[in-house]
């Protein structure tokens, strides 16, 4: 499989053994967690060990190559049925980004469509795992490309979440955009707002961007109205857990929403930048399950906690944009209105 | 002076010493900090020991009174010079919320009326903090029975920051309407966005709220977009720090214009609860000078980094809100529409 493609290496896969550079405890410490099991993925990409849509699309598949290495000294129908178990388990680990479920998919037309022969199913299943891996990359660089078109020799972006290197294999799709516009020699600017409760703004993209040399300043989510009000956003660049082909709505980290509207009431171009596999060309947007997280994770930070002993919570992970609210979708083949995302689908 | 008006005693003035409750230490610990001088309580205001226009209007009057006590012992001569150098030392703690000039200006001028006189300048000044301090009570709960009457028998309100007894004397602004109706046996539901970077709604509103019993939920800022989508709020009603008369602005916590936004775009009325003490009667917008705090508060929680170690972050502490966004003002004379502010000004 590939090497390095990025100077932040999100996913690695060596001597069978899934590493997964931690993501909870970033930036303050730079760690790998050890898959051995499917079961080790899971647990990863519920707890957010692993997490962007994409990124948790390809462990996913590493996780069912996991699942048939495991079992390969088994008979085939037996190994069959771990592998099936492990689909199983891996999807139920979170609801909302269809990547996971696409990643899934993919591996298992593969595997089952192998089943009748004599190929080594964790063979197969590793073989369109590492194809993932590299396709990941190459999308988000093409999509990188087209997005920076859009943008002048000089400008102001905010991104939210993060949609980087560490959302994806390796090169990000928000934060791809603007990698391909430095690349070009613009002259970037980025806005990151923190993204509570989990931080992945000031945590991770900011650790991106502080890697990359990139210009940035962190913002609390609170303040993008102000910094807008203000003229000193040019554009707002997100990622996306799903789209939606049919109808345009982007399924994003909560808050998405929130810049949403507030870049319609500025005149603030609000592009989402998102590879085919975040596509969801079947579900209305009443299908959509968002993710409900556990209070505590509004409740305190890094641990400790911020509210009375017996406060409540809510704490939706995503929220879902409206395409009236989008300017254009972003995508390794060219830029889109939300009108007409539906015709991507021959690129399946 | 008054005794206890409510559970929460955000300061008391005792034995000749301002007692302030920790703001910053709250929820996890209530501790009073003392102050025997002025420049205590400059302090205090500077670190939001003490915060909330009201609040810290009514603790500089006090520290005031400090200021002419600590030099009662000398000439009136050198006295009212020791006062005078304390109000311009308070004066320059916060340039943002109005209250702490009206508090400065209105015990000055007992004071300079008073320098030719044989009264006792620290009595002078102790009596027109402690009116101010009785008179915050009482705007506040005259204006909490006008807030009350527009909310219906049961509703989802949403407030900010805090805008409760914690941020004035002892009942609050916009939580003021909301114990009022909670008072006539309303059914209310309290919307709390936890309000970064000093998570004044995690930690004190929640706590107010959780001291009276009144069932709430706490929101990380970015989910307003998302409970406001679902039709989880009736109403957004928040404090200001200065209100202005002549067009209809109201300056408040940053992230009050996030929420303004969101609320118009899905018709959510808007209110803004403010004593006419938070009401600056000369300013335009352009004059407000926006406070920028220290690029730390939004790069840690609870003195703990969560940003890359040479991460820039932006921290302006409030944002304007303009009139076209704000469905009415609630004061202790009455409801008013933005554009009817200024003929309040009889009434100052």
């Amino acid at each position: 499989m590939g090497g390095m493609r990025s100077k932040l290496t999100t996913l690695r896969w060596r001597n069978g053994i899934l590493y997964l550079l931690d993501q909870r405890s970033l930036p303050l410490r730079k760690k790998f967690v050890r898959c051995r099991t499917y079961a080790d993925v899971a647990k990863a990409i519920k707890e957010m060990t692993v997490r962007g849509a994409p990124a948790i699309g390809v462990a996913a598949a590493y996780g069912l190559a996991l699942a048939a290495k495991s079992s390969r000294r088994y008979g085939k129908a037996k190994q069959l049925e771990v592998v099936r178990k492990a689909a199983r388990v891996l999807a139920s680990t979170r609801p909302t980004a269809v990547n996971l479920f696409w990643g899934i998919e993919r591996v298992m037309k593969k595997i089952e469509e192998a089943a009748g022969g004599n190929e080594s199913l964790y063979k197969v299943a590793l073989n369109e795992a590492n194809k993932m891996f590299n396709e990941d990359i190459e999308a988000n660089r093409r999509l990188g490309r087209y997005g920076a078109s859009l943008l002048p020799e000089r400008c102001i972006v905010m991104t939210y979440c993060n949609a980087g290197a560490l959302a994806t294999v390796g090169y990000g799709t928000a934060l791809g955009v603007i990698r391909a516009a430095v690349e070009d020699k613009k002259r970037v600017t980025v806005l990151v707002p923190e993204t509570r409760p989990k931080l992945q703004g000031s945590r991770l993209t900011a650790y991106e961007l502080e890697v990359e040399g990139i210009d940035y300043r962190v913002i609390t989510d609170n303040m993008a109205a102000f910094v807008m009000s203000k003229g000193m956003v040019d554009y707002v660049i997100v990622g996306a857990d799903r789209v939606l082909a049919r109808t345009g709505h982007a399924i994003n980290k909560i808050g998405t929403l929130n810049l949403a509207v507030l870049a319609k009431h500025f005149n603030i171009p609000f592009y989402v930048a998102a590879p085919l596999s975040s596509f969801d060309f079947k579900s209305d947007v009443e299908e959509v399950v968002i993710e409900e997280r556990s209070e505590e994770e509004v409740l305190s930070v890094n641990g400790r906690p911020i509210s009375p002993k017996n406060a409540r919570a809510l704490n939706p992970a995503f929220d879902i944009t409206p395409p009236e609210l989008i300017t254009a979708v972003i995508t390794e083949f060219g830029i889109y209105s939300p009108k007409e995302l539906i015709s991507l689908s021959e690129r399946q």
